[in-house]
């Protein structure tokens, strides 16, 4: 892996500081909402709260990682006053933390969503082992081009990555409509919109990886990416985490009026 | 014990490096989701799910000491911008945790299986004592080969620790299937995956033991044998417990759709 380049303004250095210290608070206060509300929640969904208080513990434990492993990078200081001069220690920034999460967390994401929608059982194990496979190797084809100095390499793993992407996208827009047809009324929306923030929020991830293989390379583009994927992070795991739970929340109620407790 | 090899490459390091650190995002999410899912199964399988936490608890532990010490034997930097160089430090890798971590978890393992079954009491307690102990034995005959270097007593303890292993997976296989009969129709099938994955998962240790006693020394068997290690564990924990946990909540729902609540 290239090592991470010099030259960092203190106001770039900070951003990404800032930005993954934003990672930690967001996915730990995420994490213990949804468990709190466990109980709140009937026994048909608790397994799917759990997981997505799990990926979002996953990454609260990654963003602490590398966070550290930014700030170890780095000697920050200013002389007699004048402004801070961010040098590079010469230790690694390990930025593969990032594919250890996702391989992690990206099944766990599809299998809460899959889950809250509370499908026949042959149904749920069958999408949940299609779909989690499936981006599980959409991960593991990202890794080496982005580990990559050779833009036409990296391109290479990226196009590669695409079409298990290609296929989770296709199956979260298309063969999971009459799944949410299916969905009581009240909830229908917001399980439109897991889809689709699923959808959206997975696009800003290879557009992101774009940004090195375009050739941009230094401190600029390792500050875009950084907090690029911070944000995308957040947005993928603690947001639609809540509508995962407003979803599980709302079937509660629903059941709970039609007198079918959990 | 063998001093640690010289001469990693720093891709050869990470790797290793980050699957440590899956191991202990890996054992500690699994851990939380365990524990989490006790109130959701019924009393008679809480034991089990307990248990199937612990093991995971166990090896979140170590996984975090076995980070730690790999971490702290080298000295990896780069200097100018070139490529990150990996040197030893000289402060010892401890490896051995792995087996004082394999000496409280491989018994437990076997006993969560026996829990789940819910056997009569009687049989319970016997399959608890020969599996648990027979695997406490193969694991401590397994260590005096491990940190040999003379390759012929190495094999010699590896051969030692092949008969109670023998003795486990035929008692899995052949003494687990009339229990495995009486299970219910619901998870008869997962009884069975859990059982084969117990043998098919432990099948891989020796082999990743026998990489240094097929005479592959230096780094690249070093870096072998951990990925091998972590990936090996994951599954016979985390993958395991969750097969566990499927189980126990398919005999809950069961039991409460007979009405014998737990």
């Amino acid at each position: 892996m290239a090592p991470i380049p010099d030259g960092f303004t203190y106001g770039q250095w900070s951003l990404v500081y800032n930005s993954l210290s934003f990672g930690i608070a967001g996915m730990g206060c995420a994490t213990i909402f949804f468990w709190l509300q466990l109980p709140n929640v009937s026994k048909s969904y608790r397994t799917a709260l759990t997981i997505t208080g799990l990926v979002t513990a996953i990454a609260t434990y990654h963003y602490v990682r590398i966070f550290n492993s930014w700030v170890d990078a780095f000697k920050v200081v200013n002389v007699n006053g004048g402004d801070y001069t961010v040098t590079l220690l010469g230790a690694p920034f390990n930025d593969a933390y990032r594919y250890v999460d996702w391989l992690l967390t990206v099944p766990l994401l599809l299998i809460e969503l899959i889950l809250v929608m509370k499908l026949p059982k042959a149904e749920t194990v069958k999408l949940s082992w299609n779909l989690g496979v499936a981006s599980a190797v959409m991960v593991a084809l990202g890794y080496p081009g982005e580990i990559q100095d050779d833009l036409l390499v990296r391109w290479f793993w990226w196009a590669m990555a695409m079409i298990p992407f290609y296929y989770v996208v296709v199956t979260l827009v298309n063969g999971l409509s009459d799944a949410t047809a299916k969905q009581p009324d009240s909830v229908k929306s917001l399980v439109v919109t897991a889809r689709y923030l699923t959808v959206i929020s997975w696009l800003t991830y290879p557009g992101v990886y774009i940004i090195k293989s375009m050739g941009l390379a230094g401190n600029i583009a390792t500050t875009y990416e950084q907090v690029g994927y911070s944000v995308a992070d957040v947005v993928a795991k603690a947001v639609f985490g809540v509508l995962i739970w407003a979803i599980a929340a709302g079937k509660s109620d629903e059941e709970e009026k039609n007198g079918l407790l959990g």
